[in-house]
C-alpha cells in the first residue's frame, strides 16, 4: 500500500514521500523499511526503528516519511485494519448444527457445528455463534455478535449488539447462594433472574458472568472484560468500563460508569464504586469508593496514600530494627 | 396466588387478610403491590416498601397481610418455588448424542445434542447431560445429577447424586506434577488416581477439579463451590462446606465439614484445615489451622488478631512519622 | 509383578528378595504388603509403612526388599507407569467430527466426536483431538499431542509436538486492547498476531494464552502451565518453566528459562523474569526481577528479605504498642 493512499484512508496529513510502498505494520523497535509503524511522542524517535513510515502526533518533525495524526495510536490500530483485515465469516448453517423450530435467526447468521440453540432463541442479523456454543431457551441475542466456540449461554439471557463473547464464556449460570435449613443443610436459593449484556461489550475467555437471584445481572454498554473474571449475581456495572484479568466482582456490587481495573481486583459484596474511579492492579475492594480517584492495595486506599503505605511496607524490617534501636537509646536515656 | 394458600405451603402462620392475590416475589426494596417479600429484622421494616405481603419473624408486628415463619429467608426461597417453578426437563436423549454401547442411562435420563458418552460410563435416574458434554470412560454418575452444557468429566470420576456441575466445569484432569529426569527436563509424574464427588454437591462455572496422582481427590457431601475455583490432586474436602469463587486449594490439603471460604482464599499444598473453620475473603493459608476459628488475611490470622494487624497495616505511614518524631526527640534528649 | 522385574525395568539395584510379588503401587503412608513404594531419605524410615517393597536412595539400609535407584522419586514415578499404564487412545475420526476437506492428519490421529477442524489445519503423527475440540483455520498441531475435550484453539496458533492441552484451554483468543476514539468509545485494537507453543508444554484446565497484537505470544520447550492461569498478549515464556494455578501474566512480559512460579503469582505487564527466578506463592511481580533468585511478597522481594518483611508484618500490633510505649516514656522523660 502506498503511504498516500493509507494517510488519505486513515484521514491524516501526508509526511514526504507518499509513493512509499508499505506491505505490513510492526512495533517501532520490531519495524522493517517495508513496515509502518508510530510513535506518540518524540522521545520515542531517539531509539532506532527500521520503520519505512510512521504515524506521529502532529507538528512532530521526523527525518523520513509519515502521517502526521491526532491520535497516532488510534490511527495505528486502524491501519492495522487496512494491513490485516480480519477475515469475513461466510455467513449460514452448518449441517450439523441443532437449531430449535421456534429459534429465529435474522439475516446474514453464521452458526458453527455442533452448535445448538434452543427453544426461542433469537439471533439478531449478522450475529456469529461459533462451534459448540451452547445457547439455552429464550436466549436473545442482537445484530452482529460474535460467540466464540464453546460458549455456553443460559435460558433467557439477553444479549445486544456488536458483543463479542471469547471462547468458554458461561453467561447466566446460577448465582452463589444458599439457605441453611431446619436440618442444617444447604438449601439452594433459587437463581431465577437474568444477565443483561448491552451492545458492544466484549467478554474474555473462560469469563463468567452469573445470572440474578431475581431481577438482574447488568453489564453496561461498551465495558470490556478480559479473560477468566468472575461476576457474581445482581452486580450491575456501567458503560465503558475496563476490568482486566481474573478480576472478581462479588454479589449486589454497583459499579459507575468509565470504571478501570486492573488485573485480580477484588470486590467485596454489597458495595459501590463510583464513575471513572481507576483501580490498580490487585486492588482489594472492602468498602464502597467514590468515583474520580485512583485507587490501589488492599484495604483500597486512594493512591498516594497507597504509595506511602506500601513504601513503608516495603521497608518493614527497618522500621523494626528503628524502633528496636529507640528502645535502648532511650533505655539508656533512663537509666 | 393467595397469600393463605402460600401461607399453607410453606407451612407458615398467615397474618392478616389471606385473600391477598400475589403475582410475584422480590426484594424488599423493589417489590410491588402485587409481590411477595421478607425481612429478617425490624430494623428493616423503618424503611419503605410497596410490597404486597411479608414473611416475617414470629412475633413480629407488620402493618399489612403476611406470614409469620421461623426462619423468613428460607421460606422466602421457598416462596420463589412457588412462584418461579423452575423448567423441567423432557427426558430423553438427543438423537445427535453420540454414546458408547457399553454406557447405561437410568429412567427418565436426558442427554442433550452433541453430549458424548464414553465405554462403561454410568448415569443414574432422572440425570441431565447438557449439550456438548463430554464423560469419559466408566465414569459413574448418580440419579437427578445436572451437567449442564460443555463440561468434561476425565476417565474414572465418580460423581454421587443430586449433583449439579455448571458450565465448563472440569473434572478429574491431571494434577499438576513433574520430577526432573536424568537431563534435568520434566518428566510428568503420572496421574492415575480418580476424583470423588459425593452426593448433593454443586460446582460453579469453569471451575476446575484435578485428579489424585495415586488415590482420590474427594469433595464432601453438600460441599457447594463457586465458579473459576482449582481444586488440585489429592485435596479432601469434607461435608458442608463453602468455597466462594476464584478460590484455589493446593495439592494434598485437608479440609474438615462446615468449613466456609470467602472469594479468592488460597491454601498452600499439605495443610488442614479443621472443622467449621471460617476464612474471609483473600485470606492466604500458610500453615494448618484450627477448626471452629475465624480467620482473615495472609498469613492467614484468626480475626481478631487479623483486624489489629489490618488497622495498623491500613495507617503504616503514620507509624512510620511517629518514629521519625521518635528519633528527633530522643536526638534532641541525648545531645 | 516380580520386584526384580521392576528392578530390571527401572534401571535400579535390587535389594533383597527379587520374587516379592507386587500388585500396585502407593504412597509410603498407605502402601500395603502387595505394594511399591519410595522414600527419599532415611528419616521417613522412622515411621511405619506395610510397603511390600521400596525404591530408595543408593547405600540406603532397609529391613525388607527393595530396589535402589539414583533418584527414588523419578524411578517411582516411572513405576506408576509400569503398575497402571496410561489406556492407548484408538486412532481414527469419528464418524461425527467436522473436518475440512483442506484439514491435513497425519497418521495414527484420533479425532473425537463433535471435534470440528476448519480450513488448513495441519494435525500430526498420532495426536489425539477430543471431543467437542474446535481448532480454528490454519492451526498446526504437531505430533503425538494430546487436546483434551472442548479446548478452543483459534486461527493460526502453532503448536508443537508431544503438547498437552486440557480440557477447556483457549489458546489464541484476543490480546485484551482498546484505544480510545475520538467520541470516547472504546476501539478495540486489533489483535492480528498468533500464538507459538513449543514441543513438550503441558496447559492446565480451562486456562487462557492469548494471541498477540502484533507478532506472538510463546510458551517455551518445556514449560508446564496449571490450570486457571492467564497468560496475556505478546508474553514471551522460555523453556522448562512450571506455572502453578491461577498464575496471571499480565501483557508483554518476559520470561526467561527455568522459571518457576508458586500458585496465584502475578505479573504486571512489560517486565522481565530472568532465568531461573523462583517466585513463591502469591507473588506480586511489579518490576523486573534479576534471574537466579527465590522472591516472595508483594511487591517482590528476594526471599531472605521478603520474610523479614512477613515476620514484621505479621506482629504489627506489637510494633504498633512498643511505638506507643516509646512515645509514653519519652514524654515522660522530657517533662
Amino acid at each position: 500500500m502506498l503511504l498516500a493512499d493509507i494517510a488519505n484512508l486513515l484521514g491524516g496529513e501526508l509526511i514526504g514521500d507518499g509513493n512509499v510502498d508499505l506491505q505490513d505494520v510492526a512495533s517501532y523497535e520490531e519495524a522493517s523499511p517495508t513496515d509502518l509503524s508510530y510513535v506518540e511522542s518524540a522521545k520515542k524517535l531517539n531509539t532506532h526503528s527500521d520503520a519505512g513510515a510512521l504515524i506521529v502526533p502532529r507538528g512532530l518533525g521526523i527525518g523520513r516519511p509519515g502521517i502526521s495524526a491526532e491520535n497516532p495510536r488510534l490511527s495505528f490500530a486502524r491501519a492495522v485494519l487496512l494491513f490485516r483485515p480480519p477475515r469475513k465469516f461466510q455467513p449460514g448453517i452448518d449441517a450439523s448444527a441443532s437449531i430449535s423450530e421456534t429459534a429465529r435467526l435474522g439475516d446474514g447468521v453464521y452458526v458453527g457445528p455442533f452448535a445448538s440453540l434452543a427453544d426461542g432463541v433469537v439471533v439478531g442479523d449478522g450475529s456469529c455463534v461459533g462451534a459448540g456454543v451452547h445457547i439455552d431457551h429464550d436466549v436473545r441475542i442482537g445484530s452482529e455478535c460474535h460467540i466464540y466456540p464453546n460458549c455456553v449461554v443460559y435460558a433467557d439471557v439477553e444479549i445486544g449488539s456488536r458483543v463479542i463473547l471469547h471462547a468458554g464464556v458461561v453467561v447466566g449460570a446460577d448465582g452463589f447462594g444458599y439457605v441453611p435449613d431446619e436440618e442444617g443443610r444447604f438449601f439452594k436459593y433459587p437463581q431465577t433472574g437474568r444477565v443483561v449484556i448491552e451492545d458492544d461489550v466484549e467478554v474474555g475467555a473462560n469469563s463468567t458472568i452469573d445470572r440474578a437471584t431475581l431481577r438482574e445481572t447488568r453489564i453496561g454498554r461498551g465495558t470490556k472484560i478480559d479473560n477468566l473474571v468472575q461476576i457474581a449475581h445482581n452486580v450491575v456495572i456501567g458503560e465503558d468500563c475496563v476490568l482486566a484479568s481474573q478480576v472478581g466482582i462479588s454479589g449486589s456490587v454497583k459499579i459507575g460508569r468509565g470504571v478501570m481495573m486492573g488485573g485480580r481486583v477484588g470486590v467485596t459484596d454489597h458495595v459501590e464504586i463510583g464513575d471513572g474511579a481507576i483501580l490498580g492492579a490487585d486492588t482489594g475492594v472492602l468498602k464502597s469508593l467514590e468515583g474520580g480517584k485512583m485507587y490501589l492495595h488492599t484495604p483500597a486506599t486512594e493512591i498516594r496514600d497507597a504509595r506511602r503505605r506500601i513504601a513503608v511496607l516495603r521497608n518493614l524490617p527497618r522500621l523494626s530494627e528503628r524502633v528496636n534501636e529507640l528502645e535502648k537509646r532511650i533505655g539508656k536515656l533512663e537509666s
